[in-house]
């Protein structure tokens, strides 16, 4: 299929700007042809001003309307896999099989929202009957229920371009419980972005929604993001990315008249503490776990394990050692984009400059390609506490290793610790009682506590959190994938006093 | 019993700060005796610390031993009712009927609390069980749960020193989930904070919490409520007051350099749509309960009508006489406050000058004291939207009543107005259809919504929603009173891979 490089205005195809950018393939070393066009400020007011006209609209469907619309998004959606999964390999420099096992997880996902909002009570209906006679006065009926706050900006990540993007958890979310979504397309795989998004737009004009329920906006410059978030007629906002670019966004929306729910998931170093009483038992399986997770996708998970806190001694240095060879054993992997790779160079480097480390896996950086190679640093505990650039993430398959002094040195860093989505454990579940203090520092740290287990590998269920305390997520209460992450669009609404037969026809 | 007019850091009474103040007996229209210390810097960070301390150790603690806290903390309560009572009905001007229904309502609460930590599934447990089978990659057990933010700051009401202060619905809350809580007494009722305080502080010894789990700081200029909002161990704050307050905390938080969740119940005009059809059949009694609604308390809820919108015509005309007649049967009623009763005057006032308006019931306004009488005024559909003023709470028994040309500029006038708590119709139960745009209208600006009933009167359950689209309350998602309340301070976790038996001592 052609892609045009243009914004879709709801269902209409617009580039009237004077921005222009291409996307870049890193496995080649050379920008695609597409020419994108930066939407202008005249098209977001197009796009907000159809989805606030949309959003009544869509409000009053039934539950399996909109689940017909979502299913419908996943057929359109493979009906053009071919397509979409060779722009999204040549924008990425990953491979048919992640891109594929990633389009599996978006079309997973949009059946998992649409059989949510047709099988479950997702709008916890809460309904209590009048007590005429209660005294001293009488109690009205009342019913609670949930209904969507209104349109929501969506910007997918740059590591994620089908699953956590134009269509991915967070737009299938929003729109399953009523929210028209503007897609605020992420530069470094706008014509994957482009790709999906007509899919979207096809299926909205097959089931029949209300057009605006959905736009898809290109931009290379920051300036239409901020604008997008400020808009008085944006009532949420979904971001995931880097702590930069959702600082920036927060700060804009937290300048608005109109405070509104803003979750961005901005990435995290995922620590692994490890106790010498699992080495022991188990170094080489747990050096080929970790360090399978830490090479994952070139590293670039926001669940990367970057942080490795062990205990010194004797069997922390054999798990060193076997880690270093199964590091070594990875291949170099290409990194999505070559700004990606300058950066991990870069911050990669700059911890090992902080402190006099030992630097096991090195490589000489390959300036002229995209790949990298595992690298993995070593400090102390002390160390560590002392300099808060060591929390910083490396974006990329980078790992530090801390070796704590004791127990409580390793307890006393993960207090030090800012929020992460996720914190493990690999201890023998015999040793409880010596752990607990470290599940208990991890408690107040993370969204998701693993044992004897890795992070990456985010599992889309139910029982699943993703998100965590500052600078993890900005709302820690929730979570950005599985059926739960709906209610970062919702809001409670009682209604008292109305006769059943009128209740019948309010509630869905 | 004494009151010391000291601050409690924990359950040491402290009172070292050079700021003094005395709180007001509006009846009597004299100052109280006790002289009130505002809490130092120092006495500040004390509290904060001791309430840090306490987290992990409270946090540790069974649903049980949480439950039974708040049931005592009821009992101490009870035990000083007479001295609560007085000094209640001392520093508020309300009488003691008023006072007795607001103690058994935070009785109520406390109780309410305890019950739903002790016999409900409030951490909404999932548990997904493994599937090691499962392709291409087994599937670990995953469990998820909830568990508390950490300290709390609570702000109390002026208009509620009972139920939404300092024991009141956030605070007891926060401490049944397992958050320590910081009050910021209100300077209007600090003596009635302090009576209390010492029922919690008694009840916290008495069931061996750790110390630190409660405080209460006086305060009469704003610069400790700014610097409590900043503090980086202050997890959480729920705040109870004024749009200006509000806002002003709001922006302290925003400027934090680890957002934190902020709910703020900050007012509402709750309108009511009155359609004819209503008042031809019910004109009288529509008035009386209107009516009754607006003088309640001195017209001191934040759920008070100060909006009826109505259609202009002969119904109306009637409506306005009956209602009339009912306000001029109410009696002159005591506000909480100078201060209060000075802004009553002088917002109304200014209301009726920004239009020609018919001031129906303006008396004499009596400087000499705290007393007030009802007053309405009446403008069209047109001047209401033309000037955003008239959308101004106006804390006192007062309406301002809106003839609109139709039902259409009716419901243009709805969605005009900002969030509300509360909207409200008066319509025959036939006429669905008419009012069904009135519905949707309403249903994008309130938290809850009425039919042939009055605001004032919040039931405190599961089905009730209190809280609304900005700026009625700060976070739309979230109720502020009844057991879903909780999950203001709670956040999911999920543990993974974790084996049945650690996990049992992990979730309490």
């Amino acid at each position: 299929m052609e892609i045009t490089g243009k914004n879709f205005i709801g269902d209409r195809l617009s580039g009237i700007g004077e921005e222009h950018f291409r996307t870049f393939n890193p496995l080649k070393n050379i920008e695609n042809k597409t020419l994108f066009i930066s939407a202008t400020t005249t098209e977001l007011e197009e796009a907000v001003a159809l989805a606030d006209a949309a959003f009544p609209i869509y409000l009053e469907l039934s539950d399996a309307q909109r689940a017909s619309f979502l299913k419908a998004i996943g057929d359109e959606i493979l009906k053009i896999s071919d397509d979409l999964i060779d722009i999204y390999c040549r924008e990425t420099g990953l491979d048919q099989q992640r891109a594929t096992g990633e389009m599996d997880r978006t079309l997973f996902q949009l059946q998992l929202f649409a059989k949510t909002i047709e099988t479950e009570d997702w709008r916890n209906n809460i309904t209590e009957h009048a007590l005429p006679d209660r005294s001293p006065k009488p109690k009205p009926t009342l019913t609670k229920t949930h209904i969507p706050l209104g349109p929501i900006a969506v910007f997918g990540a740059s590591n994620f371009p089908l699953a956590y993007s134009t269509a991915g958890g967070d737009t299938a979310s929003a729109l399953a419980v009523g929210c028209p979504v503007i897609v605020k397309s992420h530069p470094l795989h706008s014509g994957t972005g482009a790709v999906v998004a007509t899919a979207v737009i096809r299926a909205a004009q097959k089931t029949g929604m209300p057009n605006g329920v959905f736009s898809n906006l290109n931009a290379k410059s920051y300036q239409l993001s901020h604008d997008l978030v400020r808009h008085p007629k944006i009532k949420a906002v979904g971001f995931t990315g880097s702590f930069s670019g959702g600082s920036a966004l927060q700060k804009t929306v937290f300048n608005r008249e109109e405070p509104i729910p803003f979750f961005a998931e901005m990435g995290s170093i995922n620590p692994i503490a490890i106790l010498p009483e699992a080495l022991k038992k188990d170094c080489q399986k747990i050096a080929d776990k970790i360090g399978h997770s830490i090479t994952q996708g070139a590293g670039q998970f926001c669940t990367q394990p970057g942080l490795l806190l062990t205990i010194d001694g004797a069997s922390t240095e054999d798990f060193i050692e076997e880690l270093t060879k199964v590091l070594k054993g990875v291949g170099q992997k290409c990194m999505i984009h070559p700004e990606l790779k300058k950066n991990y160079v870069r911050q990669s480097d700059k911890i090992n400059r902080l402190e006099k480390t030992i630097e096991i896996l090195a490589h000489k950086d390959q300036w002229d390609d995209q790949f990298v190679k595992p690298k993995l640093s070593i400090i102390s505990g002390e160390q560590f506490i002392a300099n808060p650039q060591f929390q910083e993430e490396v974006f990329g398959p980078f790992s530090l290793v801390v070796k704590c002094k004791n127990l409580k040195e390793l307890e006393q860093l993960i207090l030090h610790l800012k929020g992460q989505l996720t914190g493990s454990i690999f201890a023998p579940a015999t040793h409880y009682d010596s752990i607990h203090p470290l599940i208990q520092a991890f408690k107040s740290k993370v969204g998701r506590l693993l044992f004897n287990d890795v992070p990456t590998g985010v599992e889309v269920t139910a029982a699943m959190t993703h998100g965590g305390p500052y600078p993890a997520s900005s709302d820690s209460r929730f979570t950005a994938v599985g059926p739960g992450s709906i209610y970062r669009w919702l809001r409670p609404i009682t209604y008292q006093n109305w006769p059943e037969e009128l209740l019948k026809k309010m509630i869905n």
